[in-house]
């Protein structure tokens, strides 16, 4: 592998920023449509710093710099950061500046930070903005060297766009056109500009393989009660996606266009735009042509609600990706110390099984597969260098997810290799009482998820442990793994969990050093009954696909707790065995039998 | 009883909003100092509409008026407001407008909103300034029509206020401002304008009896690095206090000269000021002069914390506050069936016992005791008319507390008077699962009372019951029974649980017609242990009374549950027990033993 020259990409960098005044330049990991995973082109801070990992945001200086980043890329972005010589700064220690105080300290006043306005959200960009500002810097959106710098930079994604089908969306686009038409006429808006790309592919139906596990295509969107312009470019809009377009009188522009198309609003045309969702440099914009109505996006709301078509085809796929699961477990319990089993395998034999699905259009992130130690890093991925060889003892911890035609899924089992301390087979229980705690939950209409997410936690809390992280996400249809509005979390989030939304119920423990342990399943909100004091709503688990029993301590399980998992096994059972050959049958059969 | 003219009362009110050019006149129910008990002085909305309830807001137009109140005051404001004429809203009912947007919809554009600008607070103020004006109307905040139609109007209340010991208050005025004073000094603040009477009372170690069950002082206080200012009535001032005060370098200026003393700052003076806890008048004289610094009081968050000799003090007085109540459970138990008894005589047999312990001041809030279908009436206050007498049969749900020297109590017991049903049984048996849930509760250091409020809920929702009230309130030491920053509710609160922090635990069930179940015991938030997971918390119990057992189906708890409830009871006879002669022993003992 050629050795990268990360100096004089830098020193070519600071060329470029000497000649606009610029005295530090803020490089996030994020694209113009602010995605969890960027397509290639957009991968600036790695091509700047050297630092692959999927959060962190590099600062130049004329003189200096650094990355920030968080603790599960604290020895990755260590090692790749020595190329370029760029200070690491490890986020959510006590002693470590947040980048923006980092500037201000090292900056003398009156000097110039720089974005590029494409990079970042409007909603942060203006926090930077108000904070820079009132440290006497200038804060400058429009600085974009690596136009110049970036010779062989990847084009635009220009793989082919297809159509979704209402079979799989439920909802035909002029059917989902109107429900945005109306909420946005509530906010006084005739328009909308659609930057995220999960949003763009919803409402339009269609999917793409523009970036990596998210089915999504690169495009912006403008549509308003008179005009319906796509911007996307010509190269991926095949046959029949060109008929679709015309079918529903979409326009399409080139995916650079947008920017003068906007420019080119009159006066009075009021724009609805998320500024969480949409870039700085397209948001300004209307801001200062006055077109802009900034609220929450209601494309976030509405397609966080899945109609029955979705719903249907969502258990679907859980029937396959459970059998898939099933034939992958069997497969490990068979051949575990028999054979060199690593890391890396697991994430291959996954794929390989899954891939026999009908409706399999791949992974819907990258497969998380931590044997002992490895667990408990909470989003480990196996390098060639820590790749560990699995033996017939303690805990693997595996979160992987497909996306199905019909349906993305996302699951984490813990699995037993081999004896376990008592230790193990205790805090396995406890998460496992969290999940049933969640599965089991009733709540009145208007929970929020960070009312409930105490019941995941609280056999944990009893004996002074804990979990870092969420206890569920919201996920997409075919589209992105995490969606929001909704969540299961401790941190505050206003929107309430409502019938036909698809979350996930994942409490774990992360001992360091020592092992890993988390629990997930997908669930869906259901009605569960009514009173007089209103609706009351639960969750039905979608995933299926057994919970390794073999680390159970049933003396810390109620009679109810027991009850849900062998009712959840049988379950398992009855959907998932019409897909299995004899072998893995009786494999299930053993694997949710009564506990 | 003489009948009031609630009708000239209003035409000599609209005479002056005439005069002055107003259109509308809003009358919310607070004081100066948004107390949520006001002295008489200030019960000008009861004065001009006729309605007494606690809450509720008046407006008065030209033409006609209404009055805003919640659902526990429908019946009480239908019939006391008919000798006004003015219409009742019932707030909460989809139909019912809001209050500012039935004045936007019934004044013309242009017209005048008007307020006594000490009767809100300067947050309620400015949102309702940004309201009016949006709609087009003028909003103006020096409005004072009382001072001259009210002519038998009472003065600010005169009783003596008295110095709060060291002895019970555990740390001086000095160290208590040195908290003050750093906390104000870190936003930049020299001086702190204190205008809520029980930060008032708490600061400067003083208690009065201005104010129905809260012994606070009606006065402001201006304290900075160089000046302590208290604006007190110097009819209030004993010899005690006025050495008190002297030795503090606190100098006394008339109640009414706040004004004119904040007017005569200094340009350079910066203020700190709680927008939510001053009212709109001297916070805008602040802010319009350039000395406001707004922010959270840190009075509220150092008062909720209570120090070793609040806590020790609290633990005493809830020993013979439970003496007291065994000693009322006791009467009732022999006495129900075989003499008269009433809900408003249960309220003053709880003041005879209570009144006989030492150290006792007086009741910290009117004592609802309901009977049946009464008990479902949440903030139910039995008067002459709806006044029940008692039966061996149901409940009877009795919510009190005292003032004591040394710490306040609020306490609800459900209490089983005779035969109950089934679904009486298993309600009970619910709410208790939730009041367990709580108390045995352990959480992480920063969890929020938002977070853990649904373990006193679970279980009912289970059965698709609620209950629309907080699970838990703080309550002051030796000062109002609601006091802020924490609670435990389904709606966010930003504040954490801290160790030292005194909070209530009552969850509840409540239907309509028929039967309410409340159990409120006061907690104190503890260490629980720690782990490299952080700090653990976990709740004290503080409250001595037996909880009725006769009411328990056994079948519905964990063994966890019937331990928890054991060893409550085992403490509340060892604690209580040496209070009591032998009949109330052996009573005690049998109300406590082992379920």
């Amino acid at each position: 592998m050629e050795k990268i020259d990360y100096l004089s990409r830098i020193d070519s960098l600071r060329h470029c920023m000497e000649t606009a005044g610029v005295s530090a330049f803020i490089v996030p990991s994020a694209d113009p449509h602010q995605s969890e995973y960027p397509a290639d082109r957009w991968k600036s801070r790695a091509w700047i710093s050297g630092f692959t990992g999927s959060a962190g945001t590099a600062v130049i200086t004329l003189s200096t710099g650094g990355v920030w980043t968080d603790s599960r890329y604290f020895l990755q972005a260590a090692e790749e950061l020595q190329a370029s010589g760029l200070q690491l700064f490890k986020e959510g220690l006590p002693d470590t500046p947040s980048m923006t105080e980092w500037i201000a300290c090292t900056l003398p006043a009156g000097a110039t930070v720089a974005i590029d306005g494409t990079t970042c959200s409007f909603a942060e960009g203006e926090r930077w903005k108000a904070f820079f500002t009132a440290k006497g810097l200038h804060f400058k959106t429009d600085f974009t060297p690596f136009e110049e710098i970036w010779k062989d930079r990847p084009a635009v994604p220009a793989d082919a766009a297809f159509v979704y089908p209402v079979k799989y969306s439920g909802r035909s686009f002029s059917e989902k056109w109107e429900d945005v038409r109306k909420a946005i006429a509530e906010r006084g808006a005739k328009g909308i500009l659609i930057c995220a790309l999960d949003e763009l592919a919803w409402l339009l139906n269609i999917r793409g393989n523009d970036v990596e596990y998210n089915p999504v295509v690169v495009g912006f969107a403008y549509f308003s009660t008179t005009r319906r312009v796509l911007f996307l470019d010509k190269g991926k809009i095949t046959a029949d996606l060109a008929t679709y377009l015309q079918e529903n009188e979409i326009e399409q522009q080139p995916y650079e266009a947008v920017d003068t198309f906007l420019q080119g609003l009159s006066a009075d045309e009021r724009v609805f735009v998320d500024p969480v969702r949409a870039n700085y440099r397209l948001t300004e914009l209307l801001v200062q042509q006055q077109n802009a109505v900034l609220g929450l996006s209601p494309i976030t709301w509405l397609k966080s609600i899945k109609n029955k078509t979705e719903m249907e085809g969502r258990r679907a796929a859980m029937v396959r990706d459970g059998a898939a699961m099933v034939q992958f477990l069997y497969w490990l319990d068979t051949h575990i110390g028999k054979e060199e089993i690593t890391e890396i395998g697991i994430a291959e034999k996954l794929r390989e099984f899954r891939g026999r699905q009908p409706l399999y259009k791949g992974e819907s992130f990258g497969t998380i597969a931590g044997y002992r130690e490895h667990g408990a890093i909470v989003h480990y991925s196996a390098s060639l260098e820590s790749n560990s060889r699995l033996s017939p003892k303690g805990f693997l911890l595996v979160d992987s997810g497909a996306q199905y035609l019909d349906g993305t899924t996302d699951i984490t089992r813990t699995i037993v290799l081999g004896p376990l301390t008592e230790e193990e087979r205790r805090d396995y229980t406890l998460v496992l009482k969290g999940h049933i705690g969640i599965a089991t939950a009733i709540f009145p209409e208007g929970t929020r998820g960070d009312q409930i997410d105490v019941l995941a936690r609280r056999h944990l809390w009893n004996v002074f442990r804990n979990y870092l992280h969420g206890t569920g996400h919201g996920v997409g249809h075919f589209l992105n793994v995490h969606e929001g509005p909704q969540n299961i979390r401790l941190e505050q989030n206003n929107t309430p969990l409502v019938p036909g939304m698809v979350t996930s119920n994942e409490p774990g423990v992360y001992l360091a050093g020592r092992y890993g342990i988390r629990t997930e399943n997908l669930t869906l909100v259901v009605e569960a009954g009514e009173s007089e004091f209103g609706h009351f709503y639960r969750f039905e688990t979608l995933t299926l696909c057994p919970i390794d029993k073999r680390a159970i301590d049933k003396n810390l399980l109620t009679s109810e707790e027991v009850a849900w998992l062998d009712a959840y096994h049988r379950m398992v059972y009855d959907r998932v065995s019409p897909l299995l050959d004899e072998t893995h049958k009786a494999w299930l059969r053993n694997a949710t039998a009564p506990l």
